[in-house]
């Protein structure tokens, strides 16, 4: 049961609150989905910005510095690192160090990471409530730090309104960028270290897989923009195509489509999610039980009892 | 429409209908499911090896001298190598190469690659799929390789009635596959490139991680098996510990049980993918657009149109 003054404080941006609230919405639970039913009302002000790519670009850097930009343009920001890959990369407690110390004690800013740590399994969807989270307690932005490998960047991707992929010269990124499909979610490119050997090179192979992909007049065209971050150089034009491109969303109303795509794809899960409940009953559970042994020896095909399941189902409903 | 003639050719391990097979359920549409239906009787006979690790580890490598190790003892091995991170390893394109001009010859091997190239998504339940299909064609053994990042490989362990991880001395890797729950899939570790420095301080790391645990008499406690795989050392014994592990599960049933939870999770997409297409009808796909706008303007909560096309769904069942 979650109190409304508990609410009311998650609201009022009281820090403990929020750190509360992400834990239970981390916990995927009936608490977390009463929670996120309580906040609905306050979520969809904030700006969602998606940062991705490989380990070692440089992902954090640029959320540390931006997120001193946007300070000093009195601007607070959430921000949620989420290292779906953390098995071998241990980028998220790393990260969480660097940035800890610099604006970690900012009260305008807040900084919660989100690792697999032997729970794998629905992280994108917990960082995304917990991106909702942030938007209620009033953050003006919520920035969502992902490493770039398979589903999680593309749930990412898909919550956030401008999505930065960053790259980094010498690796070859853009083409396996391509490969991978980040080229198809990337709203504009980072190429960071770009100081380095090859940035030239990377540049050009970016735009020339930009330019392959055609586009009309009308559609947004991603920018590359280089960057040191280390040295807080190029953060500034960041976020001006931050600026850019949310004022082609507007334009286009592409914002709100965004956002109707989003609350769809939300609503279903609601929807589907009390649908399997139902179903799952505690008899429905061990009729399959009962049937496993005879499914596993060949007595009986899965594809039968999936049939009988779902009849019985339907009349008892 | 799959005609008796093709899952006919399919069974007799006619390469091109194992080929054409798998490229159907890598489709995963309506046609997949038609195949697998099919199929399902005559799968279950082989037995399945998951093998993961982070990259570089030098899992294609056992694969490869593994499989070479099982053909000399007259067994047919069927390999599906799944790369879900594969936008800045390459691992697959990688693997493959150095597989194929060694066993890739061989008609008692078959080697399919499956990354993620611009198809997110799904890739863990295609590439079961796909173990089914090279079962259902006769393969004595089917291999599973996949780079361990997040839940693919945790997937890919469950479908595996044998799963080894592979790591290296250098990595550090014992401590951040505790973290990431590794410890927990493997029925043993591989410690390959032995010889490097740090193997002992490595192997005695995971033994005393693998302690911490605790096991009783009866449980399995994981061992550890130190290779060189590039020098074709150590591929006996990797093969003695998947017999130990295999004898061990079937003196404990858990052969079968393990069998018999595999294929509940399996009826319970089935009944689930079911009543989902029947949940999705035009006209309710259709009440939920026409709500979007509403809800995306604060006029009406998501909670309220899930509940809403719930009972409708339940009505008209």
């Amino acid at each position: 049961m979650i109190e409304d003054v508990f609410i009311k404080k998650l609201f009022d941006n009281d820090r403990r609150s929020v750190a509360r609230s992400i834990s239970i919405v981390e916990r995927n639970n009936s608490e977390s989905a009463e929670l996120l039913k309580n906040i609905f009302a306050n979520v969809g002000n904030a700006y969602r910005i998606g940062i991705t790519g490989p380990p070692g670009a440089g992902k954090s850097t640029i959320t540390n510095q931006l997120t001193k930009f946007l300070r000093k343009q009195g601007k607070t920001v959430g921000i949620i690192a989420v290292d779906p890959t953390s098995p071998f990369t241990g980028g998220a407690l790393l990260g969480d160090r660097v940035r800890m110390s610099d604006i970690g004690q900012d009260n305008g800013v807040f900084i919660r990471s989100m690792a697999t740590r032997g729970s794998l399994g629905g992280l994108s969807k917990k960082a995304v409530d917990a991106a909702d989270v942030l938007d209620s307690a009033g953050y003006d932005f919520v920035i969502m730090e992902t490493v770039g490998v398979g589903q999680s960047e593309l749930d990412i991707a898909q919550a956030a309104d401008t999505t930065i992929v960053v790259l980094v010269p010498e690796s070859g990124d853009a083409v396996q960028a391509m490969k991978a499909g980040l080229m198809e979610i990337a709203d504009f490119f980072v190429l960071n270290k770009s100081d380095r050997p090859g940035a030239q090179q990377a540049s050009a192979a970016l735009k020339t897989i930009l330019a392959m992909r055609g586009h009309d007049e009308h559609s947004w065209m991603p920018n590359i923009i280089k960057s040191i971050a280390s040295e807080n150089k190029g953060i500034p034009e960041i976020n001006d195509e931050i600026n850019r491109h949310k004022d082609y969303l507007i334009k286009t109303e592409k914002f709100k489509l965004n956002r109707e795509k989003r609350m769809r794809v939300r609503i279903k899960e609601l929807v589907e999610e009390k649908l399997r409940s139902e179903l799952w009953s505690e008899s429905r559970e061990n009729s399959l039980n009962l049937s496993l042994e005879k499914v596993v020896t060949g007595n009986l095909s899965p594809y039968h009892i999936a049939e009988e399941l779902l009849v019985n189902f339907k009349n008892q409903i």
